[in-house]
């Protein structure tokens, strides 16, 4: 499924930063509600076909995270952070792959109401160089972001659905 | 009192970053131990006649911190963050100053034993802008970098000689 809400990654030259900007079909609590909650997190993030298992899941300001994603082939990937902050608009928070420890990135979530049901997501994550930037462009999370962000597609529909 | 232990504070120009250098004659363990205790923290952190006031502390991954330093004519300035991972060798944690809400950095603080009783501290500070950095180097922070680490010298000093 090729999503009509196309996803928008910036990797500026020079600077240890990504951008990703994306809009999906639903209110801004609806959006937000899923990048927070534990169930509904793990239905969405993450490319297709990959199973996600949640250790520990707290989505307040200081609050912390830990999660396995599992591919197709069986293959596992563990992730985990904390939550510096979490408001109505933004949230905060650290970002760790297992695979490549030590190197760390902080992220910032802003969810921005557009009208007529619609809402923006804007992730703007600082990485610790331009290489862990760069590191982390080439890891091949183009694809994670933008079908993780199909499956958000689904879910919000399916949810307003119900 | 000027320290024989000078602080080296890199502000590389066009990149997100501020790197402190700083030698201590003190072995690593008793460093690392004033950069995380509670009681010990709160007796150097911040520049000289300023009192701190910590409200959370909790020096473990996953933990948080929340303090206040409070200037000789009376001001308060708060300050709060999570500590994303402590190890033996690096603590990494979130800092954010209440004076300029949602402006949130990430601090790396490594720990290097040099032997004879010495330790070297570096601290990797990664801001969300160019701008944010500006603005921290442009607050003053010198200053309470230098005259902190004076502090922390003397808490050195005189717990190796109880």
């Amino acid at each position: 499924m090729t999503s009509k809400n196309p996803t928008t990654i910036s990797i500026p030259e020079g600077l240890p930063f990504i951008d990703i900007t994306r809009e999906f079909d639903a209110p801004k609590d609806a959006v937000r509600r899923a990048c927070l909650d534990r169930d509904l997190v793990k239905q969405w993030l993450g490319p297709h076909g990959y199973e996600m298992a949640v250790e520990e899941w707290n989505g307040e300001s200081g609050g912390g995270y830990r999660y396995t994603h599992r591919d197709p082939e069986g293959n596992a990937y563990g992730f985990k952070g904390v939550f510096h902050s979490v408001d109505d608009d933004m949230l905060v928070q650290t970002f760790e792959f297992d695979g490549w420890p030590g190197h760390v990135s902080l992220e910032s979530v802003t969810f921005e109401e557009l009208g007529d049901g619609r809402t923006r997501i804007h992730n703007h994550s600082v990485y610790q160089s331009v290489d862990d930037r760069d590191g982390m462009a080439q890891s091949g999370m183009e694809k994670g972001i933008n079908e993780g962000y199909e499956r958000l597609d689904e879910l919000l529909a399916s949810s307003s659905r119900q």
